[in-house]
């Protein structure tokens, strides 16, 4: 089965982000909004419950939940024409990126690790010009926290449903 | 906030009941395939984070991971025109579904609990008995497990997004 790792932002955040999603974000219904945490891994269910739960266990008990602040959206441009919520770097959520690359868990990192939720994808060329000199044009001043990742697995129809929370500073 | 308590069913049983809701249930986009334990209650986050959480851990780690079985459809016609995978009755649901009404956590009731996974939903009179006339044909024969339970929260869009995972056996 194809795993991926996510924090789920708050509520406040998830419906600012789904105010934009619904429209620009074919994937709207597949995920809530998200900050990735870790790309997509294929594993066996023995292989996640016997090596990798423990292991994401023991992280989530020595990270100490941590805030985060969202003030502009950005995008990857021109590789691909996503736009999202720029989540404004810090050491935290670096450091829980690189802990979840450790031990038993994969450590294949295709892209360098920039925290964001998206609110736009696979536009065209057209859309996103249009779009994006649009939505950069818009500031934001949220503060949220992160307390807590989600081990996700893949259905056949694309969509992402939570295997099993885990807290920081509880496992 | 409003929020709700579920199971989501191992994978090849979402997948299953994918297939038809893709057609036939406009909450597809929503919330994953789903066995709702307790019907959707408001609550504050200090009150689900000091009073709720702490009684749901509790009540996963009294109670043991069990089985269900999955052998046909069935229908809350002439109630509502809803048709689910029909899951086979057993204590072990009844009791868990029980304990949800216990304690801190509100016993609203508005229905007698019928475990099922919606498979469609919100059909016209004519759709449902199209619908139904073919679904009730199929016969089932799906062995799954319940080892968790999980807490929700509704989105503005309707949507459900997983605040925590209680394992059952450990809390």
């Amino acid at each position: 089965m194809r795993y991926g790792i996510a924090v789920f932002p708050s509520k406040k955040v998830q419906d600012v982000a789904n105010s934009y999603r619904k429209r620009y974000d074919p994937h709207y219904a597949l995920i809530p909004p998200h900050i990735t945490l870790k790309e997509p891994f294929d594993a066996e269910e023995d292989e996640i419950e016997e090596k990798i739960i423990p292991e994401l266990k023991q992280i989530a008990k020595n990270t100490e939940p941590f805030s985060y602040g969202i003030y502009k959206v950005s995008s990857f441009s021109p590789v691909t024409n996503t736009i999202y919520l720029k989540v404004e770097p810090s050491e935290e959520i670096f450091d829980l990126n690189e802990k979840l690359h450790t031990g038993s868990l994969p450590d294949k990192k295709d892209f360098k690790f920039v925290p964001h939720i998206t609110i736009a994808q696979k536009l065209s060329d057209d859309e996103f010009f249009d779009v994006y000199g649009s939505l950069s044009m818009n500031k934001f001043d949220i503060q949220d926290n992160i307390g807590r990742f989600q081990l996700l697995y893949q259905l056949e129809n694309g969509a992402w449903s939570v295997y099993e929370t885990f807290r920081l500073g509880e496992g």
